[in-house]
């Protein structure tokens, strides 16, 4: 089957907010064999409206719209659909209903513009909305199916789920399945060197390489008959890149670095604390952005100034003096002085210059310690990163929170 | 003038990536007065891409093109714009002797692959890349033009301000100037109701309202002939809005609300700490990536336990057991803690739920407290926040960050 996606909104066409339904949608009609051939953003007018739609059809088995579905005289979606395919438009009962409900429930009265919200083109379906006030809707015609959704991705995800992968499942003929596999430490050129015989003679499942800052994952995806099958096709390959990059492996699918450390610490019953130079609250914030990360977190400090590493950690005055507070041995001092100040199993520690000012011909931005101590005993990683302010600060973060993976599994 | 932005990649069309480059694109091209009617992605295929620039170059005057033009067999921009005009490809000089200066200084050698690379449309001229290997080119064709530019967005931008903007600014016959006033405190339908006058009473300027995640932004844009008097334009505008918001400004264009409370707090020679809890290191990560906040910044603390409140801010355990940590009285015992144990003039802090779990029916989820403590006397502010933990999160950090603001300017 073959789709196109048109998104319908003049903010779109503008740039003031970037187009992520289309791409959410493709990446959705992937999973169920559906092949799409354009992404089209198109304002709220009337006439290329019917063009686009018209020529969408023409071209296509299934289409895809979204926007314009709402109450104003901007929104005219339905309105060109019905044009495009010379149908008339006539009230829904079942929509009207849905709207009169969702407005008492909230006290409020349908103006004359919220009624257009249950006008739908003659045979359309109208799509319950169960998290907005603009139903969806989907209309066969000429054994073409289309369906208009709304704008919002919180509104039109939900809905697609509902009403329209169910349906493109029951008509393809197999089943598209990807695992992610997610990678750190290897860098994105290394990695596909590495992967690269595996990656070229395959041809079911695919393998696709994606670079994220500083992390990269590889996108394996099988087509079969039912999932079972084509689990069975990803598992070998699962296998092959097993065997390729060991424990640079962290995880699979949805899974964050944060969460899979957290959840190590966890299972090893184990506390930590963090002491943040440069990544300034940064990495504290990746770990309490984990649901029941409170478990293992016992607290972080900021230790911006010199003043604050020595009175909350306990760095010494004459270290910080000789060294200087971007140093291995202040970094060390650091995570000695958070796990003891915070009585945790673990202190992880990152002192750096961020820039974009501060760097010297021997100190240049980009320079990070990052430092463990746990169990008796610290290990400390000089890194240079070449990045921006806020780059230097997520890579440093980032590999602070693998160091401590690597440390917990006893890889490093 | 009318323009297409076409984007051309597999990566894109299968939602791989998301597209950045057509909205960057189409708020640039508004700036010097272009519109945009259509933005479109299509695969590295070769007949939908010769359809997709015959189509843009009937409807528009201006087409601009990104992606496709790397070395290897998939990337075909060029050869598609070729057949789509007609005319055979050949090698630029000019284009060569870039490639082979770049691959010479890195100390690598030209593939038969890099060659591709300097084969242009004959008539076309070649864009120098100075951040990639792919040079892209502009061709002129039955009075329209046409720009080919690289995918990566920091190869591309450039290359637009360098080639395209100024090009495009001498064609037209006038400019687009835009002012952005950023508000925060006032909710998106409210704010909307209270501008809608002046927003309906506009055509030139227009007034365009965004609301992004609690902070609600005004773009002013006026046409005229020169910047002047396109200011001139906005000026009375910007005065009837901050008539309108008055305090509820905190900024223009590109300010954040972080570094316009950093500026303020640099401007009345006072430093401050921070203690959070629920916001885990989110606020003291905003204040961080501000370049120069050290100055002002003294430290940060997550107490993210009762025991790390206690010994690190000297918050008292009968508060906490009487009142619990998400409280009123213990936001404020962390804001004089912080400030007192980092002798810093003024301490903030922030303690809620974020959730998903640890709600209850007094305190449910999203319940946070802010706290600033300053010249000896305490405010703290309860908040009721619907929105995901991250959400949540974000949410609390804003607002301690806005309350800071106000007091600051002794407006609250």
């Amino acid at each position: 089957m073959r789709a196109e996606i048109i998104c319908v909104g003049t903010e779109l066409l503008l740039g003031d907010i970037i187009n992520t339904n289309a791409s959410w949608l493709a990446r959705e009609l992937a999973t169920v064999g559906v092949s799409v051939y354009k992404h089209l953003v198109v304002g709220d007018n009337h006439n290329r409206l019917i063009v686009a739609i018209k020529n969408a059809l023409e071209d296509n088995d299934v289409v895809i719209c979204t926007g314009g579905l709402g109450p104003t005289q901007d929104d005219m979606t339905k309105e060109a659909l019905a044009q495009a395919c010379q149908l008339d438009m006539a009230q829904n009962p079942e929509a009207l209903s849905w709207l009169e409900e969702r407005f008492n429930r909230n006290g409020y009265r349908l103006t004359e513009n919220n009624y257009r919200q249950a006008l739908f083109p003659e045979g359309a379906i109208p799509l319950y909305n169960p998290n907005g006030s603009a139903p969806g809707c989907k209309l066969e015609y000429d054994n073409k199916v289309i369906y208009l959704l709304p704008g919002p991705p919180r509104e039109m995800q939900p809905m697609f789920y509902e009403f329209i992968k169910p349906y493109l499942e029951s008509k393809s003929d197999g089943v598209l399945r990807s695992v992610n596999m997610r990678i750190i430490g290897v860098g994105e050129s290394s990695a596909e060197e590495m992967a690269k015989e595996i990656i070229n003679k395959q041809s079911n499942p695919t393998i696709a390489p994606y670079a994220h800052f500083g992390e990269l994952s590889f996108r394996i995806t099988a087509k079969a008959e039912d999932e079972k099958k084509a689990y069975d096709l990803i598992k070998p390959v699962i296998n092959d890149i097993e065997k390729i990059f060991g424990d640079n492996i962290y995880g699979f699918d949805d899974d964050t670095l944060e969460a899979v450390v957290i959840k190590e610490l966890q299972n090893k019953r184990l506390t930590f604390a963090i002491a943040e130079s440069c990544t300034g609250g940064l990495l504290s914030s990746y770990i309490v952005n984990v649901p029941g990360s409170s478990s293992v977190f016992k607290e972080g400090v900021i230790t911006y100034s010199n003043e604050s590493k020595i009175r909350r950690l306990g760095v010494n005055e004459e270290t910080l003096k000789s060294h200087g507070a971007v140093s291995k041995e202040v970094a060390k001092e650091m995570a000695i002085g958070i796990a003891k100040t915070a009585k945790a199993d673990i202190g992880i520690a990152t002192t750096g210059i961020a820039g974009p000012g501060g760097g010297t011909a021997t100190k240049p931005v980009g320079l990070v310690y990052t430092a463990i101590y746990y169990n008796n005993c610290v290990t400390v990683e000089e890194h240079q990163f070449n990045s921006s302010r806020e780059g230097v600060r997520r890579r440093s973060a980032l590999r602070l929170l693998d160091m401590l993976r690597r440390k917990l599994k006893g890889t490093n």
